[in-house]
């Protein structure tokens, strides 16, 4: 059930934007950036500054065994599933101001936004904090919504351990959020999740809004390349057994591998060691990595058998060893329909620039997927740069997504009678 | 003047091998190797067991301001200039029991050899130790042979720290080897050093003797290329500036270049430093080393021009800026056709296999050969390695390159009336 009063309501921008800078001050660095490790003290105090916001906004707070947390806004049917917003507050040690802190502060400002006009929804209304994303403190990552997914085994996530040795459960507990929920116990009608791009595309295009199709899937490697290590200077071209010279290669072709499976393909090397990594001797190995991506797992493993191939005939050329090691791999994960439908129509009910776009990075919306009908809202980032302190959005995108947010919370919701 | 008596003369081979194996023991490794560094304690023992058998063969002792030992055996002409012959003492970190060592020891065997069977020179013979040839603990390399040939000041020398800020000046002092004569004041008849391939080239060829006719030259470069860092997942393939793809296709130019420069070309990339070297993030800097080589200087300069116009080319069709810095660069340096040609003559006379070739390392050789008529006697070295622990020569090799030796410290220095 819709209204046009509910259809003319709009998100208050600068609150928003005035919350979302009050937050980056919590683990604020000189650059401009923000430093919020998961289940750090910071992390508390972020998670505190939220949470009483949630609270003065007459939210009920529960907490689940890996400290995910969920604000409820009431309905008038309690017996109905809640429709979900939210993100995560944990940040890379280099991270900026935007990277989930946006998606749980977009989800508290449709909450403020109901209360404000006095809106009852039919359903519960919550805010999902999804605990350590990032994996940055913690491996794996998204852990919090991979732990409510039964994709991560509670005691696995609970086990992990810094590198300092401190445990997640200790941290947990450390901090206040070792609540007592069980994972994935809690029921969700829908589940939305606005976000930064983290990529170029809506900027360089010049759109407002990315409604999310899917996230693409995910296949890492490592290759390692075997020649001999010699001097540069005494060993001829024709004796050599030049480990970059085959690697190099290689590299070219993750590449070359992308572009033969068009349109979503995306193959990238960003690690590369070399030893000895002398001047003048000939590598005798070099080990480097491999990420391979697209948006079905058929043509990931299209990809993988490619680069397999190649590996091997090029082995096989150069007599060189050449080994590659799958070292994890993260299914395609499609959005729902209905979800990335309404996220659409709102978009075109605000008269704002929208596509359609696959998500090349991983979200707690990926683990959400699999218990409960999801969905994403994009919105540019300048110079499509996360993970980095410069990391940056323009107010009147942020407003934008918000405001796509709220019409898609209100749809799922319903207005109370 | 020779005679058929010296023409039969022979080292004693199991003497030298000896020698070599009680040398090793000072700074020996637990893997089979040597670290004795320029100037340390164990460097001081080296040059002392070395000393001290000299002096009981009978010979003097002369040390320059740099360090570089001079041990005479007097000819019967005290007027004419010596015939030298040597290496150095000072091992890589984890360096092999021959290079360096095995050149010191072969003069001094020639000398015992000479001693036993009563024959007496027209010149002067010497053994010269050259100070710091590694370069591992003080930078530059070469240094006591360099210093001695006006290539590198003294000032320079004496003012080169260790990664602890001792300077070269104050731990020559320390071990005793602060001499007074003035470097490069001491006149040469003529230099031969014999020395380990450090290359597979005889070993490959079942070649017992190479008959070096000079050392490459060399042009070291570092490459930056410079991209756009971004996530590996949300960026599009034809939105990506990837440091890495382009220095991979410069990479396998480097290799290339040598090919277009035979038959002595010679291109190797040894070290690659990618930023930020994280799996999931496109290059946004790639930073790598080029070693050009070639035998003559005309032949580098073609090379170093074509790697310029290469990176050109491929920075004006990328768009990603390419810097070319130059590094450091070594002439080629042939060595006395009278020289080699005596080096030739000996190995024939003996009846071993030879082969004239190219060193593509540099020695101390490199830098007498500005001052002195000089040649070099390859023997080979198990599986071409060296600067590496488990270096390796056969005695029956070590014995073939020091009686070529004997016979052309014989040839150079004359038979005393």
């Amino acid at each position: 059930m819709r209204s046009s009063a509910t259809d003319a309501l709009r998100i208050d921008g600068p609150r928003l934007w005035q919350r979302l800078m009050m937050l980056a001050e919590i683990g604020a660095t000189p650059k401009g950036g923000v430093c919020r490790l998961a289940l750090s003290e910071l992390d508390r105090q972020g998670r505190a500054l939220v949470v009483g916001w949630a609270r003065q906004a007459g939210m009920t707070v529960a907490v689940d065994q890996i400290g995910n947390v969920f604000l409820r806004r009431m309905g008038r049917d309690p017996t109905l599933p809640p429709i979900v917003s939210g993100s995560h507050l944990d940040t890379q040690p280099t991270g900026g101001k935007f990277d989930g802190n946006y998606g749980v502060l977009a989800a508290l400002e449709v909450v403020e936004t109901l209360n404000d006009a006095g809106v009852r929804t039919e359903a519960p209304i919550e805010i999902a904090i999804w605990t350590n994303e990032e994996g940055s403190r913690f491996v794996p990552v998204m852990m919090g919504s991979g732990v409510f997914a039964g994709a991560i085994p509670l005691a696995h996530a609970w086990a992990a351990r810094d590198t300092e040795g401190r445990s997640v459960k200790d941290e947990l507990a450390r901090i206040g959020y070792l609540g007592t929920q069980v994972p994935g116990d809690h029921p969700m009608g829908a589940y939305f999740e606005a976000h930064i791009e983290q990529g170029p595309v809506l900027e360089q295009e010049e759109t407002t809004i990315g409604v999310v199709l899917g996230t693409l899937g995910v296949r890492w490697f490592d290759c390692i390349v075997t020649g001999m290590e010699a001097h540069a200077g005494p060993t001829p071209m024709a004796m050599r057994q030049d480990a970059l010279q085959i690697a190099a290669r290689l590299m070219l072709e993750v590449v070359a591998i992308a572009g033969r499976h068009p349109p979503h393909g995306r193959g990238t090397v960003g690690m590369v060691q070399v030893h000895p990594n002398s001047r003048n001797v000939i590598p005798g190995q070099v080990k480097f990595s491999i990420d391979l991506r697209n948006h079905t797992d058929a043509l990931l493993d299209a990809m993988a058998k490619d680069i397999r191939e190649t590996a091997a005939a090029l082995s096989e050329t150069s007599g060189l060893p050449i080994q590659l090691e799958p070292v994890s791999s993260y299914p395609a994960q499609p959005f729902a329909p209905s979800c990335i439908d309404a996220v659409e129509r709102a978009a075109r009910a605000l008269g704002l620039s929208h596509r359609r776009m696959i998500s090349g990075a991983g979200h707690d919306a990926v683990y959400t997927a699999r218990v409960t009908p999801t969905g994403m809202i994009f919105i540019p980032c300048k110079d499509g740069i996360s993970h980095n302190e410069i990391e940056d959005a323009a107010p009147a995108d942020v407003e934008a997504g918000c405001n796509v947010l709220l019409q898609v919370m209100l749809e799922c919701a319903g207005l109370a009678a």
